[in-house]
């Protein structure tokens, strides 16, 4: 049987975050791989209740792993990197990254306990890492994080081009700037793309990107404005709008002082990795708090509204000694992600309670985002002349419109979703297999499967409270009288002003007074009982059903 | 001591939604009083899970109820209307309202077996209300709804406009254009206007508002361009859209079909109250299975991703025969409301799964705010020249922002939110007490305080989970040596790999085991030691706190 070549991605395809795609080269079902990015995503209220970290399920890869000859990490957003930490350990196969992103890996292995020095630090292109069937060189490109890099991937079947994250930036303030030429010369190299991977986040947005570096003035004429302290917000990754920030904080001759453990740590590695020169003197929470007002600018963690950062805790009152008030200044130089609005709002709110005006990216003079649009996106098609184009993170649809927007130009192109083995081999992609995928929850420190119910059940408990049923049988297989209802999330009170938990006692107590031998005997019988019954009173008396637990107690003969 | 002209929000001034505001005039304490509005808002995952509806804590008001002269409702829609059926049994005082939104209003009387003759149906302006020391008039204004009306409360301190939810819309296709002229003849009367109450909603919104007319022809052409079943999407209350949705439709030479309840209700009251007329005539489901799919519209529930709403069912698969695919098309004629984008974002994929194509508002092509906008409220102020201007239905920061305009201009302002009860007599607003307000929470059937504890525990057990311990004493004052532990919402296992329940189960014998006496009899001791012992234990095993319900059993002597 002749070798093929397949992509399978395992998280960042139907989704934008937790990205995890699978390359492999070789005879079907023993092809060599290499996984590129094992990012996380955030849980939510809605889905995951108590989860802080989703990342993608990789069951398959695992499985497979002695088959697996590297990973590599594009750049270090934590929908790319942040994983490593919590997933290396299955995999255990060497890590590939520049060297900021790889100082980021280290670190993230480090905290847990795991080998810093499984990270090889590459360089931009020409540098070839050779593993396997792969020759895989990093491409410089611009995004909202310093080095962020695509990938030439070559292999016998041809050169695939993965584009990780990007934006088609010429002056990105910090980081590589977009160049054409280069990619031009990619796509002239051998055979010219086989196989071009993108990015489909902004697919829908239908004017050109704009440039990081337009922000400088309009930004820094706002910090002039500004007559109280000044706050500005974005993420902590995002070093290049921090130095635009700084920067225009210092020329209106403020003293800059950062907030939040992710901010200055992405600081710190981009001094010490020597990507961030120029940056302003900063100075600590202590002596912005003893300076004039109009003399400092604080930049903060929390552009999207996180309950435990800066921004937040800013918005709540006194943080490290430092507090907004009147005629103070706060600004987003951000997009909130949908989903967040509502925590953003709150905050907004809050600031505006304390009389802090509040500014957002007054569309778009004061924030760009680090994804290329769809003329950028047709730019990039147009430039590489793939044979066929694979849409990357996103959603479903912005994947659907990013296929119709390749077949439009002609170019071979599919949806492919986690788990689609897909065949590159020949002149357009085809699905020839299915693979188990799936999310993985960090619920404390313990992973957890998404589907396991443990997460089902505590949006149960949310939606319909919980009542405890407590009985308990003796040596005789005699139920005692007394069934014990405990609430938790429920009324106390029925729609008639009765106590909810001795009205169902009561009819507890009366199904139990009457129970047969049987069923006394049977657990099983004994628990759905109980349940029904509690869950239909419930229902008669305040219009809801409960999750049930019940706790049949049997007392043993000593 | 003298008379006075008070105004005391109960809910929407500091929120978007559950609008509930008081005006009174009367001796200090004694003010006659008048409700205008009776509203709900909805109920989310991250702060009220299980809740579907909320509305203002009436409190204040029923123990006043006594100097409550009536209630006006200036439209139908849900945060305006929505909670007459579950409080005004509190209030018991006479409903004013519009032909239509007076219907509506006796309907949801009706349904929960109220007396709907209690809803008094008022014309429009010249027509006068007059109840204590207020006289009450209807102005129609434009919005999203038909028969949205201000008031004009004439009381003995001065002229008051209340303006409801509106637009300046000249062309609103259904209900009543913006009329400057009745305006400026409004604010020439006697001694001009007093107190103007203010919509703030889109007070961020810096262009002139657009009218409902300039969607029909974008919209019909997109639905001329459309080559399979076409479904749109928009309020179900927003019967000027829906006529143009159906008109595009008919233009197209499709038939219309409703789906959603309350939509066809909507429709109906539409029709016969008047308000609706030369609407399209529309089919039934089945009729439009049984067409072919270029001869159908179809305008359906669930703009806001509403997931039993008729746009849900349809993106899960079929809906009462009716079901799309490749080549579809959908249209959201409508803006998320912010906190719903995940709730849209998801049937927007589930649509793209199934092949359909699907569209937003264009950048407002095929939507256009009910609100009026910056440049609006301005033109409205220049109109009434009021002496003073109350912000109203927004968040702080609309209330703040819409503060600020004003008093930009020269008028006296002030940012007033539910409680605070404010003094209007003056040449400005003046903060001179405080109420309780709050929010009730209907859950299934009960109405429950929004501090009670429900949700708050209901919030807990969906981050942290429920771990539930049941203690026998015996009736010696002997534990006996089970503890037995259940765990809802929380892993199985432990990092290590063992059983959760039974670690902790050895951990709480270990303690009752050793337990004195003193402890054991004293249910308080016990149950604070076995909820600790099981926090504890779970942070080590799996890194989190869950909550803990104990049960004690006492058995006791025959």
């Amino acid at each position: 049987m002749s070798e093929r070549l397949i992509y399978l991605p395992l998280g960042g395809a139907g989704e934008i975050g937790m990205n995890a795609y699978v390359y492999g080269y070789g005879a079907p079902g023993k092809e060599r791989l290499i996984l590129v990015d094992l990012g996380v995503t955030f849980g939510d209220m809605d889905t995951s209740p108590g989860i802080d970290l989703i990342m993608p399920d990789m069951r398959w890869l695992e499985q497979n792993k002695k088959r697996l000859e590297g990973i590599f990490i594009t750049h270090g957003h934590e929908d790319h990197v942040g994983a490593v930490g919590y997933l290396w350990n299955k995999l255990k196969a060497p890590i590939y990254a520049r060297q900021f992103t790889g100082t980021l890996a280290r670190l993230k292995l480090e905290e847990m306990g795991l080998p810093a020095d499984t990270v090889n630090i590459v360089a931009a292109r020409p540098e070839v890492v050779e593993l396997g069937p792969f020759k895989v060189q990093f491409v410089p490109v611009s995004h909202s994080i310093p080095e962020s890099g695509a990938l030439i991937i070559d292999t016998p079947a041809g050169r695939i081009v993965h584009t990780g994250d990007f934006k088609l930036d010429g002056t990105p303030v910090v980081g590589d700037a977009f160049d054409p030429a280069l990619w031009h010369e990619i796509a002239k190299e051998g055979q010219g793309v086989k196989v071009l991977t993108c990015d489909s986040t902004n697919i829908f947005s239908k004017h050109p990107g704009r440039s990081e570096a337009t922000l400088a003035e309009p930004v820094t004429e706002w910090v002039l404005a500004q007559k109280g302290l000044v706050v500005t917000t974005t993420f902590a990754s995002n070093i290049a709008r921090l130095k635009t920030l700084a920067d225009a904080g210092a020329a209106a001759g403020r003293k800059v002082c950062l907030l939040g453990r992710a901010m200055r740590r992405m600081v710190g590695v981009g001094t010490e990795t020597g990507i961030l020169t120029d940056f302003p003197d900063t100075i600590g929470p202590e002596e912005a708090a003893g300076l004039p007002r109009d003399k400092v600018m604080l930049i903060v963690t929390g552009s999207q509204g996180e309950r435990r950062a800066a921004s937040a805790q800013l918005a709540r009152g006194r943080y490290l000694g430092l507090s907004l008030k009147e005629g103070d200044s706060f600004l987003f130089s951000s997009k909130t992600i949908p989903g967040n609005e509502r925590g953003v709002i709150r905050i907004m709110n809050a600031f505006s309670e304390l009389g802090v005006n509040v500014f957002d990216d007054n569309d778009g003079a004061y924030h760009v985002s680090g994804h290329a649009n769809r003329p950028d996106i047709e730019a990039v098609h147009d430039l590489l002349k793939p044979q066929m184009v694979i849409p990357m993170h996103g959603e479903h649809m912005h994947l659907r419109q990013h296929m119709k927007l390749a077949q439009g130009k002609g170019i071979a192109s599919a949806i492919i979703v986690n788990g689609n083995v897909t065949d590159l081999s020949g002149d357009r992609p085809k699905i020839v297999d299915q693979v188990e995928t799936g999310r993985l929850y960090l619920d404390g420190s313990v992973l957890i499967g998404a589907m396991d119910g443990i997460v089902r059940d505590r949006i149960r408990m949310a939606l319909n409270g919980h009542a405890l049923v407590s009985v308990i049988v003796d040596e005789e297989d005699n139920v005692l009288p007394d069934a014990w209802v405990e609430l938790m999330g429920l009324p106390d009170r029925t729609r008639g002003g009765d106590d909810l938990s001795s009205h169902v006692e009561g009819e507890l107590a009366e199904f139990l007074e009457g129970a047969d031998d049987r069923t006394v005997r049977d657990d099983g019988k004994m628990d759905e009982a109980i349940r029904k019954i509690t869950r239909q009173v419930c229902m008669e008396e305040i219009g809801k059903k409960p999750e049930v637990s019940v706790i049949i107690s049997r007392l043993m003969a000593d």
